[in-house]
């Protein structure tokens, strides 16, 4: 039984107990929103250092992943395992490898064995290359796909982005709209060509059956990709974007009936006025599944800074109901993320994630930010240091001010605080506390 | 005649007619919000060096404010000038120079001899500090800040900020309130500690007509800061900062009666979900008066990247209806910034600026993403470079990377647009451009 068919019975696992002490809710919360499908916990158990658990969806903490991986043009699996590590130490709270190069098997099975949190993958990738070397993706059986499918669900995979709604109806939707940018999924582009060439529907649609069979039997969380996702600020919300939504729709509703997890996958470029809708629409018409955002990011001119151009989208999207935010790195469109960069990217995404939790009341979620008033009241430099997101950068710019005391070199002497404390009387505050 | 008066006269001035063709808006509506008071453009015929205008209000492009200046801690004129060049190359439309250490009187005259963009300043830091080195702010005198602000005025600074809505009955308020972190604001904090210990109301209020003469003398606008604005999420949307602002916007109407530019400051810290609500708030309040935010800062608890914090702030707040982006830099709550970090600061304040422009349909906000867009579609690196808000930067990071062709190292041969570029065909798509 998936962890889900248990929810279903009525069955509270120990996941789902971890979880919601975790997140201060009630287990039965946790039980009844994964048995509705508005929360999932993804957790292969053949991932055997699997240590932190992530409940995603409805009423939770807003999530945060980090993609690394190797690609055709730069492959170090040393380089991989230090982002991995990277990641973690920064606070991710899920990773996915999306290796296309190398020894994608050798690499995906070192991230497993080492990854504390869930792992995701792309199997089509792995698929579409090891075709891509031999015969061409165009060549590439229905029945490789599936192997591969299989193969990583076996090496304990947590979660797979499948791209199930890029279908023949979705593709011919798309056109019929134009686009500037038409795909920019590799996912999607790989399905693409090979349909395209071979006059054939898309197999993890034509046999979802299939799919859904392997990931009950390993109890891998399906994340249903969004292979026509905008691209680009022109492109957003447009008919073959919603059109593959749409089919998203169907699709996890047929998953929740056969008992697996499922979370949607959304855009990628949009701008802000159109994020409120778009959350709104997947949220509706996919049955409250957790949604899952790439940024969204609200400007295309900022490569080099594009980690906060998706953090202002990725907030506001939190803010308005998406679950699950990626990370984008400072070399997101320019070239595939560095150590540091996979670093800055996972504190930013935190940041974001934050940000939307406390405006939309998620519990607990401002503590920390009073604990920090409170200090600095106090001018408790140490307390601030300790409550910051990144206490390291926090310490290092005050250290290289080289000021002494309790006051920073903005204001030094005329600092308003330590001026306001003189003449106002303490203790008799009516604190607000959201 | 002021600016403002001469709007109100029907007269369209060489000002007006420079402001409205950079913006692409008719120079008879510049001229119609002016009198209004819902555009300004902040200009003291004084500032000789001033190259480059700034319209700041409805329908114009959301503009960006980089502070400068030296502390009691930490003064070198050579490094303000420094800051003062990077902010300007950095595409800030103005500055601010706060400096409260060193010989406050040349820096600023310095300052404004160099900047080819409108300059600001906070002149009761200048009249505080000068009495706090003698006698004590507390016997800081009346005259001495109307003649330091005459005395900035006639330097050519472009626009002030004066806390003019830090009175008794909004302090009486705030304390009844209860806050966590009380003021935050330094110049409300000069003035409260003069007030409480001379019970005395605050000169800015009891004599604006007194500032209001020297603002027309000079026709300096006015921005009307908020120095009681919350310096933490808990503090956010009380009854202390809502009864300034209704002080504001009482003194925004007496300014706009007197040929006086205004326009009003605001938070602060702020969670994402209060955002839309204060920006209307004070536009309806004051009129609507261009809004000048600091932030608003989504979360108090990522010191080393505040800037990143305000900036998802200032993209919400800018798409709401706020004008005007002061920036914050990486060092905000923990040092005086470095050259970089204005650099930073300038720039992501700029994205901010240039996603809400996006969002709330600026006239023109829109062309360079769809270039941009244009450019990725055909793998051109040259083009996407010269596009970025940063071109040094997105040039750096791709030559770091070490690629040669036309991809880049995330994907390598496996490009999801060359991919769809040789499968989809080109030339008929139906692009909607906003």
């Amino acid at each position: 039984m998936t962890l889900l068919s248990k929810a279903g019975s009525g069955e509270i696992t120990k996941e789902m107990k971890t979880v919601a002490k975790k997140e201060g809710v009630d287990s039965e919360y946790i039980r009844e929103s994964i048995a509705e499908g508005i929360i999932v916990i993804p957790y292969n158990k053949k991932h055997k250092s699997l240590e932190v658990l992530s409940g995603i969806g409805r009423g939770l903490r807003t999530k945060v992943n980090a993609n690394i991986g190797t690609s055709s043009e730069h492959t170090s699996l040393e380089e991989e395992i230090e982002k991995l590590d990277a990641a973690i130490k920064a606070g991710t709270d899920t990773v996915m490898d999306l290796s296309t190069g190398g020894d994608i098997d050798k690499i995906r099975r070192t991230i497993i064995d080492r990854s504390t949190v869930p792992v995701g993958t792309v199997p089509i990738y792995q698929a579409a290359i090891e075709f891509a070397k031999r015969k061409g993706i165009v060549n590439m059986t229905e029945d490789y796909i599936f192997d591969v499918i299989e193969k990583q669900a076996k090496d304990g995979v947590d979660f797979m982005t499948v791209h199930c709604g890029v279908t023949r109806e979705s593709i011919k939707r798309l056109r019929n709209q134009g686009r500037i940018l038409d795909i920019v999924s590799r996912g999607g582009a790989f399905l693409v060509e090979w349909m395209i060439y071979n006059k054939k529907e898309n197999p993890l649609f034509e046999d979802y059956d299939r799919l859904l069979e392997i990931a009950k039997k390993y109890d891998v969380t399906l994340s249903l990709g969004d292979g026509l996702r905008p691209g680009c600020l022109a492109d957003a919300t447009d008919r073959g974007q919603i059109q593959e939504t749409v089919i998203l729709g169907e699709l996890a509703k047929r998953a929740l009936k056969e008992g697996v997890q499922v979370i949607i996958e959304g855009p990628g470029h949009m701008p802000i006025d159109q994020i409120e809708a778009n959350v709104l629409l997947v949220k509706k018409i996919c049955g409250g599944a957790p949604f899952y955002v790439l940024g969204p990011l609200v400007t295309d001119i900022s490569p080099g800074y594009d980690h906060i151009t998706g953090a202002i989208g990725g907030a506001l999207a939190g803010y308005w109901g998406a679950d699950y935010l990626c990370y984008l790195t400072p070399s997101e469109h320019l070239r595939l993320p560095t150590v540091d960069d996979v670093r800055e990217g996972v504190i930013i995404t935190r940041i974001a994630a934050h940000a939307a939790d406390i405006a939309k009341g998620t519990s607990g979620a401002m503590n920390k930010d009073i604990e920090m008033a409170r200090a600095r009241k106090k001018l408790n430099w140490e307390k601030q240091i300790s409550l910051s997101i990144d206490p390291e950068k926090a310490r290092r710019y005050r250290k290289e001010s080289k000021i002494t005391g309790d006051k920073c070199t903005m204001c030094g002497k005329y600092c308003a605080i330590d001026i306001v404390n003189k003449y106002f009387s303490q203790g008799k505050a009516e604190h607000k506390v959201k």
